[in-house]
């Protein structure tokens, strides 16, 4: 199984680059579970899920503490066919295929209930993507019934679902959505959009 | 059929909003035939792709064209499911899936080849998922295959393609991609970053 993210921090600063570098430090606790690779579009974060969502979550909080508008923006993917497998993704965070939809969404629930706050709020929009065979509209719909009872949902976009409240469990949602719908053989991937301190809310 | 995009531009600048809204003008010879709506993380943009993606990348090329470093990020959807049918969607730009592979890659390059210059510079990044029935990574590869010939290919990461070179073909080559690979009837999404002025390939 290869698992990770491209990931990118938009400060809307003409501080960016030092926003960006401060906030990176977030990661340290991770790096060891995690392969890290930076170009200038993105940066490759490559573990499992567990340890995944965490370190964003970190990388997140770090930046939106700045105060600046920042988004994170992040591309992840599970079980790519064109992807090697890595022994860096090994994971137990994914749910059993044969579990009925209702189980996953309680199980899922549960974990969010279970999540520490970071008294950092987050704007998040994400689309989740279900490929390959099976019935992809019937995990996603469970997905997104599982969303509105999460206690992070805000409301369905065309394309997309936001999600909002602290970060904390904003990205537990995100890695219930990921782990628990398609199959964990499966090629699942998320676009994901986080926002902090945007002006138009204010 | 429905399709179109939430789309951002995040100006990594103190004077993020002015340059947002100075931009958005470059949209205004496509808004007849587009409907656009705004919220505080992004921008829906609904219509068929042979106005969607020249109109991406006219606003593109006029955030790029203040000389800050901007990116542009887009969630592009065509045939969801869970979407209605729209009028303004109707679309002659779809492939036709009887077509062999090869012929609709040559189609492809034979339009980027015709697809004028902006005079801006563009380095993207995307993910093209195709979802539903049928043999997504065929489809998939098939899609690779043409962007390597495109002309504006730079490398393969992990989740994504590079393209570079300026916005005109670039853009064209997103287009492409997403009208020619996968069933017209077929849900075909992509994930898409597109950065100017980076500070880090300077």
């Amino acid at each position: 199984m290869f698992a990770g993210a491209q990931v990118s921090l938009y400060p809307m600063s003409d501080d960016f680059v030092d926003v960006i570098l401060s906030s990176l430090s977030a990661l340290d606790p991770w790096r060891d579970r995690l392969r890290i690779e930076t170009d200038d579009i993105s940066t490759l974060i490559v573990g499992p899920p567990e340890v995944l969502f965490p370190a964003l979550r970190d990388l997140y909080a770090a930046a939106a503490g700045t105060g600046h508008h920042v988004v994170l923006r992040a591309t992840l993917s599970r079980g790519c066919p064109g992807e090697p497998d890595d022994p860096i993704c090994q994971t137990g965070a994914l749910a059993n295929p044969a579990e009925p939809l209702a189980e996953r969404q309680a199980a899922a629930r549960s974990a969010i209930a279970d999540a520490p706050e970071t008294g950092q709020q987050a704007a998040a929009q994400f689309s989740l993507y279900v490929m390959g065979a099976g019935d992809h509209m019937a995990e996603i719909m469970g997905c997104i019934d599982f969303l509105k009872s999460s206690g992070t949902f805000d409301r369905s976009k065309n394309f997309c679902t936001r999600l909002t409240g602290d970060a904390g469990p904003v990205f537990a949602t995100l890695q219930q959505g990921f782990c628990r719908f398609g199959p964990p053989e499966g090629h699942v991937t998320i676009d994901l959009t986080v926002s902090a301190n945007s002006p138009s809310t204010r």
